[in-house]
Formats: structure tokens, C-alpha cells, sequence
């Protein structure tokens, strides 16, 4: 039976038809049929649950040690005794703001009883993990609003980096709007405040089956991903859930929530894929974290990087060219800046600059694999002259005639092809090839967005061609690089090492060694990284770098990541120092990712004040009445002699005061003053973007000492002037 | 009549059917009947003209004013005295050496009696006006050779910029193979031994159709070209020619000449275009020059691009992506260089770069004309997901689906929406928008060799959005910045004012005032110029810059081109002083062009011996024993830290001598060798590539000293340091 069939069978129509506002009125909904009798199921199985677990502790009577985080040690009951009754003993206040334990390293209820000797924590707000689990939470509330008001069936309601969402089916015509959010939070809320307990019941499959025998979501989860006999049911108020845990100990933890967005989203588990609905909000222990988060907010849209580029005239995007940047003149002053930064870091660590070219033959990428795996995302094109269509649209065959091209969407085929251009000797590696070359890659248009998404752009791409025992070394200038450069950047950094996942290619041993060597080199590297068992790519492990800007939110940009196919694909060799052939390991590697991209998270992470060596408002000469305007002009000039951005603001319409003020809300690091008395002395009177009056500079001095500034790539040149 | 049915007519088939080698045993072929007819005819006419000119010479008896090169003023005897018996007066050096007069500034034969008062000079092969006599009467001879011995139609015999050539018809099959050029080339020789002179006719309409009735080509030029009721025609041993001159006096002054190639060549004057013979030449006044001219073309053949680049590890091409080119780490560092140095006059002179797209909706390139007359060197392609092919095979309609992209193939349209993308004022004129940004062009795959023609390059292009009142000044800044530059990389240069062709677009009136600007511009500059009327653009005038390598080769790379219609195409405006819309004058410019093709130029204007700015081989370390290895590669990463290039030669096994050698073999501009004592003392031992000791150094300061040298651009930093 279908999907939609089965919804109909709910036989809710009344409560499907009537909006959100009409239910709202309704002090008291009736429940639809189906919720009650599942709750009725619910409320028996968890009765009997209650009763076994009384008397096993009766029965037993064992007891147990349990370490507390402090390091203190006390006893406990088995069976019944809970994290929450031990965070009492502790203090009040971590038994009000825990939001879960962890057992022994498992995460755990508060309300569920230890059942052995356990190593005790307790996970609050402020932790990812204790984040995780209060929004994970908070989207249980959501569904429970959006199952008994609108008779919604739950598909999957897990948290995020930021928040939760909820995806939820409500027939094939109904839709959640935008204007009904509101609404929907004020029921939200209402949810919460009833601080109804989080129930935890462990079922059977055949319970689980008569549980959720209303949602084919479910039953889809418990025929294919419950793999144990029994699974873990949630009850919560009029909800009863299918979920691992674990959850807060009631709903009147969240004080302050907030729905932000609506959205369809797909469900493609199986067979035909069902367009569901989709809420995200977000929620936090008291309102007045909320409100705190609601002004951050605020704070991050003014720092949006499409409003500060229109803003600050850095780019702009055109219809001609859809998912391409047009950087205007201030931002390619940053995209430059960002270049040569790279560049001189490549000159330190002995990375060669190469250049490769824009369009291959599709026979390369055939070579290489990206025609069977990435072919949909690859800009084709006949070479023209040839009558044969890039794409036909009747018979499209796996392999393209010969004499179609390709967009590279990555250099690293290029790279190959450079390595294998003529022999090679041990001698040479580690050979390291950086290109910024652009790439092209054919993103959907609803998918672009601003720098995030963009169809062309370029990387600080690099790939190493080394040899198995340069490996380490190798990964290690890989990591020292990204710490560099993000510390120049302002950003931190979290490491995760991702292993092989199933289905992975090549030798287990290859595989066992790398791992080892990618651990090494972590470990030897002295920053915290985790563990992602099964997250690494199928030709290679990798390094995940996630960075956080200034205003804490994470971006995925750097990258390292092993491959051993590559090499194999080429049939790359070099000739060892035996002077037998060998196979070079290839790494992968970015620090900015796509200059684009990091261009605007830049951006966003300075909301537009820039730092003086990526400023495309450095310096704004200011005379102060006309007759300064020729001086001015020669300050103009030698600024801009010495590569460094220099305006003028000639206008004498305006007071001095105004003007200057002026240049500082347009983000000038510098603003140059010069009078009577300066041009004299051929001098300027400098203030800073905070109006700092650093009084009268001689000019080539002033000029020189900028320089210094901006080629040192400080990030508070106006406190160092 | 078709050509070849003319040519079935001459009936020559023992002629055309004997080899040259054949041809050149008969010592004095018989020369075919139409031939002699011709000449029968041309001896008849000359000696009538002959008769008319002494009995005009005698009746009239006019005596004339001639000035001579020196100042001096003589008489002589219209009808009567020629250039030649003056240039004896003068001094019989220059009667031998002169190749043709130029009277009143008209080109002249010397053996051309004057008519009137005259301003007499004398052209030598010194000059570029002399070579293109010398070397069109050599390609008489040439003519005269394969006509009378293999029975060829002539067609054209010009000059070029190197030497000449000549074009004939041979009929369908027959072709020059290249193992006949020795042959033809004597032949040629043995022609010009015999001093045969140049003879000048001026023939009437009917007499010239009379002469040529048997060379379709010359009966075209004809009825299509000959617009007086007269022409001349040339006698010359047995060749008789259809020719504006002036040449020689005799075949005998040409001492040397070499045959070069052979190749097909296109007649498409009229119809149906019919495939010619062409072989090229060169030739000078005694056979020392040739044989200087031989070690010289052995020396540019050493310097060809193709050859340093592999020697030298620049760059390479792959079948995989043709036309495109490689830019190996030393290849990519000249590259870098050329661009950064384009960049720091772009920031002295008030350009702003900017980045735009590389793929357009061929929208763009309908509204800017490009898909109208240049859709045939684009490469367009579907945006994936769409159904249609780039380009239908059966019905290729003008214009393209909606969804259809194309590679940009040059930046001007790009510019043009970023000028229109918002609103703009004549305060932000002239907006100089630079773009280094990717350009593809379909080249035919024939076409392609080396960096001369590639299918994707980069150009230091820029355009200048003014008002028509800047247009003066900003051609001037032009002009300027090339000088600069060339002037930088050891170019000299030649301009040239091309003037409104037929078929102009726009009004009359605005090309008059635009012509008037860049010609008051030329004159501004200083620098002498040509003009060139008729061969501007039709979308505006231009300025040609032929520059001229450190071998004395022609190059044409920058450009300086108004255009009147993309501004009307785009409807760009600007808010003028008055508050009006008015339309800003658009100037394409380039300096380099192709910063490919530069390099390519620039490698064998240095025959690979690169000044140390621009070098990918600045210094090589060398510790004199093991023991210095550990300081030398302190020594290479000061180098590299500063952003030079320092290799290592660490490799003891050869002596200090010979590796020192082999680093001035390899072109490094210095060799920095480190003993005990340069590594106790911190100091380097610098030798240049020319082997010149320049002693022990302080480390630092060497390292500062290079850095200025290369930021200075210095031609002769090895002199310099």
C-alpha cells in the first residue's frame, strides 16, 4: 500500500482541512482515532515496563559504583537508581540545567535507571553534545504540534549544527506556509510549557509494528534499520515516538523556542520518492537565551555576505551568467590579496604554482572516473566543427564520441597528467602542484546561492605526489599550513579523521597503514580531533577540517584527503631509489577551499571591516579645503604607487568632521587628513577606522609603514600603525 | 571560361609533365608559345614607348629641378635624366647600392626618367622600404622561373615583412614538392646572375588584356583593379608581368637568394576559390648577407619557443587538451611575473582588475554581435539537465536556445555589464576595468602550434569607459603604457593609425572627430607613426603596434581599438555634468595580448637566457662538499622564503668547476657557492651566468639585493648586483 493511501486511511479530514488558527482556538483538540489508540498501546506496554523494572530492582537489590565527574565515588541501586537523583546529590543547579547523562560514555536519559557500575557525566546546554540532545528534544515537540493539530505522519525529526527541523508528510496538496509559523511556534511554546515528561519504553518488533502500524515512515525504519530484537519508543504528552535518545527529562526544560523556516524536502528511502513538508527552528533553556540568539542573529544577516558585497561594491551576480561572481574591482582586491597570501605561503613550503588547462576531452575524465561518477555535474561540449551533439538527447550512451570536452570540475586529473609528461625520479618528491585554476561544476540553479554555491570558481588546490614513507611528513606541513593560515584568518579549527567506509577500494593493509599514518600525524599535531569511523571517501581516508569564524558558526573549506586510485587510474611511477618503478601516494589538499567561498565567510566573519591587509578601503585621503585637492592627489598617488588602495574624497561641501565620519562607516582602516600645515611639511594626518587621531606622519613614512603593515598580514594594522 | 580549361590552353604538357631536375639539364629551355607571344608583343610596345619618350625628351628639352639627398640642387633633363645617373654623380657606392628612388615621396625606378621638379632619395636595402623592392623583384625572378620552366600561371609575387613569395597555378595535380626547392632554387640563381633589367611599360586596357589574355589571374586584377586608362607592366628577360614596381634595375643585384618553403595557398578573388602553388624566399644584395642571414635563422631556430620550453621545463601540450597549454612550475613563475608586473602598472596608471565569468547565455553574445560574426570560434554548450544539443545537427538555426552557454571568447561584453550592472556617473569616468580572466577560442586544430595560436588563453586586457572629451588624453596613456613596457622587456615598436574602412558602422562625423583624436594622440607621443587608411575596424579606428624583438622579428601584440558600437549595443550611459544620459566611448587595449603568446615571444627574444625578473632559474646553490649541505639548504629557503627561485645542487660526485659550468649552461643568473668559510662567516660566494666572481657576500644582503634587482626589473641585474 502506498503512502498516500495509507494517509488517507487516517481519516482525518476535519482537522486536515481546518487551518492552523482555527485549531489554535480549540482550547482542547480532539485527537485523531489513531494517536489514541496508539497512546493506549503505549500507556500498557510502558505499565507492564514499569512494573518489570520495579521488581527486578526489588528482586536483586544489587548495588552498584558509580564515578561521579567530580572524581567522587558513591553507590547506587541497580535498576533504580537515576543520573537525575545522583545530579541532586551533586547540586541543584546541575540537576536543573542537565540536559542528559553520559554512562560509561553512552549517552543516557537522566530519568533511566543505571543498570551496572558506571562512569558518570552529566551533558548541559553549553556542550555540543548536550546541544544536541536539547534540540533533538525540542523537535519532538514540534512533531507532537504538527501530528495532533494537522494530523501530519512523522517522518524523521533530528537536530542540527544549529538548531532542528521536523519532515513530516501532510497529503499531496497541503502545504505548511510561511505565514502559519507563527502560529505553529505559539502551540510550540504552549507544548513546552506543559513540561510533559520525555517516557522511554523499550519494545519488541511486533510492538513496534503495532505501534507505528498508522506511519509508513516508520514501519520503513523498523523493517530496514532496527537490527536488534528490541528498539526504544518515546513518549512524550499525546506523542509516542520511535527514537534512540536520549531526550530531556521534560519539555518545560525549553524555555524559549523560536520556528524559523519552512521548506519541502524529499523522502527517498524507498521506492518512489514523497515530497514531505519541512519546519527548522531553534531553541534554547530560558527566553532569554532565545532573545540573545534572536540579536546575534540579526547581527550575522547584517553581516550577510551578499548584503556587505552589494554594500561594499565587491561583486555582484547577473542573469547572463547564472552561479558566476562578477567580482568588481574592491573585490577582486580581496580575491587578490587572499592569491598572494597563499602564494607566499606555497613559496615557504615548497609547493610549486602550476597552470593547467579549462577543457579536456572527455577521455581524460573517463580515465580518471568522473565521467561514470560526476558526468551529471560536468559542463560537455562538442568541439565545434564536429556535427555530433555534446549530449544526445534520444540515446544518451555512457561513453561520449571521441571528440567531446569537458569543464574540468577539479585539477587533480591535470595534475596526473602532469606527473606522468615524462618520467619521474625519486629525487623529485615530494612533488608538490598547486594550481588556482577554475573549476566548473553544473550545481542546480535552485541550489545557488551568493559566493556559497557558485557553478564556477577556483581553489587553493594543491596535490602532493610522495612517497609512501614521505606520507607522514607530508600530512603533518599539511596541518602546520591550515594552522598557519587560519590563524592569519582569524578562524579556529576542529579535525576529524575519517576512515574507510564500506565499499571502499584497494588493499585493507594500504587502507590499515594510512590510517595509522593520517593518527600520527593528527596526534604528533597537538590540536584536539575526532574520530569519523566509515566517513572517508572510497578511494581514500581523509582529514575533515571544520573552521569557525569569528562569530563561531562552522564552514567546512580546507581539506585533506588520501587517494589511492588516482595514482592507479594514471598508472603513475616513479623510479625508486633502487631504481625499480614505484607508485607515488596522491594527497588532495585545500586550506581556503574555493577562494569564492571563503571570500564570503570573510566577509561575514568581519562583517565587512576588513583587516587592513585584505581592505579594499585602506586608506581615504581627505584634504581638508580645496586648495590641499593637488596635494591630495600626490598622496593618492603615492599610495597607489605602492599598490596599496588609496581614495580621495575631494568633496568640500561637507564638513571635514562629517567626511571623516563618513569614511569610517564606510570601513576605511585609514582615513589620511592633510591641510595647510601637511602639505607644507608634505606630511598626513592620520586617524583610524575607531577614530583614533594618530596625529601628523611623514608621507613616504606613512606610506612604508602601511606596507609593512599589510605585507605582515596583521589583523589590527590601525592599533600597530 | 574556367581556370582550368585557360590552362588545358597553354598546352604544355611537356613542360608541366618533366621535373625540374630535367627542366635544368636543358640548358636553354624552350620557352612555350604563349610565352613568346607575350614577349613579341611587350618588345613591340617598349620600343614605341622608347621612341615617344627620346622624341618627347627632345622635343620639349625642359629643363628640371632636382633636389638630392644632401641639399643639393641640380638640374637635369625631364623625359630623359634618370635617378640612376644622378645616384652616380653622387657616388658610384650609392649608384651600386640603391635599390629604387623615391621621387617627390613616390616609390621610383632608377632608370625611370623624371618628369618633373623632383625631391630625389634614394632607397638602399638598409631600409624597409628597400628590402620591399629587393625582394619583390627577387620574387620576379622566382616567377620567371617557374613560368618559363614549368609552364605556371602567375598570380601575385609580393614582398613580405622577411623576404617573398610567390603564388602560382600549376593545374589540378601538379604540386612543388619541397625535394624541388634546391633546383628551382638554382634556377633562380642562374636567372638573377643574368642581369636581366626590370623594363617599365605603361600599357593601355586593351593592350594589357592583349598581353595577359592567356592568365586569368591578371585579366581579373584587370577589369577589377585597374581603375586608370593605363597600367604598367614590367619586362624582365623573358617575363613579361602585370606590376605597380618599382624594382631593380637588373636581376644582377641580387647577390643572394634561398628558396624556403613550399605550400598550398587560396585564390578566392572570384567564384569558386582555386588552389595555388606557393614557394617563399628570401634574398640579399651579395651572398655574405645571406650567409649571415642563415647563422642568424640557425640561431632563432635555437630560440624557438617550442625547443626552450622542454629545455627548459616551462610548459608542455597534451593530445588530451589540444590547443591548450601546460604551464609547468618554471613556466608558470615567468607567467606569474609577466602578470605582476601588468599589475603594478595597473595600479600606478588607474586600472582596476576585475574577474569575470568565463560562461555566458549566447544571450550576451547575441546583444554584443559576437554570435552573429564570430559564433564559429565559439565553444557553446547545453547547461546540463537540458534536453537540446549545442548545436542540432540537421537544422542550425542563427539563433540558439535560451539555455545555450558559450565560452567567452574575449572580455568586452563581460565589462560592458559590469559598467551598465548599475547606475553611473561622469564622476566615475574613465573607469579603466583590467581582466586577466580565461578566453577560448575555437582554433582550427591546423592552426595551433606552440604558444603562437592556443585555444585558451589569457590577455592583460583592458577596457576604458570615457568621455568623449577624455579620449585624447587616455589614448595618450595608452600609447604610454605600452612604451613603458616594452621599453621593460627590451621591445622596440612601430604604430600605425588605421583609419575607417568601407563598410564603417556609425556616423560619419563622430569616425572624423575619433580619427583626429588618436592622430593628434600619435603626434603627441613622439614616436613616428604610419597610416594605414582603410584597415580600422568597422566598429571603430585603431592603433597597430608591431613590435620588434631583441632579434629584430615583428610581433603584433598589443592593440589600442575604439568602438563605437558595443556602447550602442549595450546602451550604456552615464549621468553626464548636466544631469543628461550621455554615451560613454569604449577603448579595448592590451599590452601584452596574449600573455602566452609573450612568453612565447619573450623566450626567444632572450633565447632562454631570461633576465632575472622574469627568470625561472635566478640562483643555484652550491655547497662545496656534504658538509655545507645543511647550510645550503638554509641558504635555499632564505631565497625561497623571499619569493625567488633557488635550486640546490647538492650532487658531489662532480667537481665544483664543472657544476658551476653546467649552472651557467642552464642559464641560473647566479651561482651561490658555499664553503667552510662562507658557512662560518653566513655568506654566499656569488657568480653571475656570464662567469663573472663577484666574491663573498653577506647572506641577507644578498637575498635583499636580488629582491631589489627583480622588484626593479632590471635587464642586467648580473651587471647590476
Amino acid at each position: 500500500m502506498g503512502l498516500y493511501q495509507r494517509w488517507r486511511r487516517l481519516r482525518l479530514p476535519g482537522l486536515q482541512a481546518c487551518g492552523l488558527h482555527t485549531a489554535l482556538e480549540a482550547a482542547v483538540p480532539t485527537p485523531p482515532p489513531c494517536l489514541v489508540e496508539r497512546l493506549g498501546l503505549f500507556e500498557e506496554l510502558w505499565a507492564a515496563q514499569a512494573k518489570r523494572l520495579a521488581s527486578m530492582a526489588q528482586k536483586e537489590h544489587r548495588t552498584i559504583k558509580v564515578a561521579l565527574p567530580g572524581g567522587q565515588r558513591v553507590e547506587a541501586v541497580a535498576w533504580s537508581t537515576t543520573p537525575y537523583q545522583l545530579a541532586q546529590q551533586i547540586s541543584s543547579t546541575l540537576a536543573d540545567t542537565a540536559v542528559a547523562a553520559q554512562v560509561n560514555g553512552e549517552p543516557f536519559d537522566l530519568e533511566r535507571p543505571l543498570e551496572t557500575d558506571s562512569d558518570l557525566r552529566f551533558l548541559t546546554f553549553d556542550s555540543a553534545e548536550g546541544k544536541a540532545v536539547f534540540w533533538h528534544s525540542s523537535a519532538h515537540v514540534l512533531g507532537a504540534a504538527v501530528e495532533q493539530l494537522l494530523g501530519a505522519v512523522l517522518c524523521r525529526g533530528p537536530s542540527t549544527e544549529s538548531g532542528f527541523y521536523h519532515d513530516f508528510f501532510l497529503g499531496k496538496e497541503r502545504t505548511i506556509r510561511g505565514s502559519e509559523l507563527p502560529v505553529l511556534e505559539r502551540i510550540c511554546q504552549k507544548l513546552a510549557a506543559a513540561a510533559q515528561p520525555f517516557r522511554r519504553l523499550e519494545a519488541s518488533r511486533d510492538q513496534l509494528r503495532q505501534l507505528f502500524k498508522d506511519n509508513p515512515f516508520k514501519l520503513h525504519l523498523i523493517d530496514n534499520k532496527v537490527t536488534g530484537p528490541t528498539a526504544t519508543v518515546y513518549g512524550c504528552g499525546m506523542l509516542v515516538d520511535l527514537c534512540r535518545g536520549p531526550h530531556l527529562r521534560h519539555t518545560g526544560q525549553i524555555g524559549g523556542l523560536k520556528l524559523l523556516t519552512n521548506s519541502s524536502s524529499l523522502w527517498k528511502a524507498s521506492g518512489a520518492p514523497e515530497t514531505l513538508q519541512r519546519v527548522s527552528g531553534v531553541s534554547f533553556p530560558s527566553a532569554e537565551e532565545l532573545r540573545a540568539w534572536e540579536e546575534w542573529r540579526k547581527e550575522a544577516e547584517l553581516r550577510d555576505h551578499r548584503r556587505i558585497g552589494k554594500e561594499q561594491q565587491l561583486f555582484f551576480f547577473h542573469e547572463l551568467s547564472p552561479g558566476s561572481c562578477f567580482f568588481l574591482p574592491r573585490g577582486t582586491r580581496v580575491y587578490n590579496a587572499l592569491v598572494a597570501f597563499i602564494r607566499a605561503e606555497y613559496a615557504r613550503r615548497g609547493f610549486s604554482e602550476v597552470k593547467t588547462p579549462t577543457l579536456f576531452s572527455t577521455r581524460l575524465w573517463e580515465l580518471s572516473g568522473h565521467w561514470e561518477h560526476y558526468q551529471e555535474d560536468m559542463f560537455a561540449l562538442q568541439c565545434p566543427g564536429s556535427d555530433r551533439p555534446a549530449r544526445p538527447p534520444s540515446d544518451p550512451s555512457p561513453s561520449p564520441p571521441a571528440d567531446t570536452l569537458a569543464l574540468k570540475p577539479m585539477n587533480c586529473p591535470a595534475h596526473c597528467l602532469m606527473f606522468a609528461h615524462r618520467p619521474r625520479s625519486w629525487r623529485e618528491l615530494p612533488l608538490r602542484l598547486a594550481d588556482f585554476g577554475a573549476l566548473h561544476r553544473a550545481e542546480a540553479s535552485g541550489s545557488l546561492g551568493g559566493l556559497t554555491r557558485l557553478r564556477c570558481f577556483q581553489q587553493d588546490d594543491a596535490h602532493i605526489f610522495c612517497a609512501p614513507d614521505q606520507l607522514e611528513a607530508e600530512i603533518r606541513g599539511c596541518l602546520d599550513f591550515l594552522r598557519s593560515v587560519y590563524a592569519v584568518l582569524g578562524f579556529s579549527f576542529r579535525l576529524a579523521l575519517s576512515t574507510r567506509p564500506s565499499g571502499f577500494l584497494g588493499e585493507p593493509g594500504l587502507w590499515d597503514q594510512a590510517e595509522q599514518v593520517l593518527q600520527q600525524a593528527l596526534e604528533g599535531f597537538g590540536e584536539p580531533w575526532d574520530l569519523s569511523p566509515g566517513d572517508g571517501a572510497f578511494y581514500g581516508p581523509k582529514i575533515d577540517v571544520h573552521l569557525h569564524d569569528a562569530l563561531g558558526r562552522p564552514h567546512q573549506c580546507g581539506t585533506i584527503q588520501l587517494d589511492f586510485q588516482l595514482p592507479l587510474r594514471f598508472d603513475l611511477q616513479y623510479k625508486g631509489r633502487a631504481g625499480a618503478p614505484e607508485r607515488p601516494v596522491l594527497i588532495h589538499r585545500a586550506v581556503l577551499g574555493s577562494v569564492e567561498r571563503m571570500l564570503g565567510v570573510l566577509a561575514e566573519s568581519c562583517g565587512g571591516r576588513w583587516p587592513l591587509w585584505l581592505s579594499p578601503f585602506q586608506v581615504l585621503v581627505l584634504p581638508v579645503g580645496a586648495e590641499q585637492e593637488d596635494y591630495a592627489r600626490e598622496v593618492q598617488q603615492s599610495l597607489q604607487a605602492g599598490g596599496l588602495v588609496g581614495d580621495l574624497d575631494a568633496d568640500s561641501t561637507q564638513t571635514l568632521s562629517r567626511r571623516v565620519r563618513a569614511a569610517q562607516l564606510a570601513n576605511y582602516n585609514f582615513q589620511f587628513v592633510v591641510g595647510q600645515k601637511e602639505q607644507s611639511n608634505r606630511t598626513v594626518n592620520v586617524r583610524t577606522r575607531d577614530n583614533r587621531r594618530l596625529g601628523e606622519r611623514d608621507l613616504t613614512a606613512a606610506v612604508g609603514r602601511l606596507l609593512e603593515l599589510q605585507n605582515a598580514r596583521v589583523p589590527n594594522a590601525e592599533e600597530m600603525f
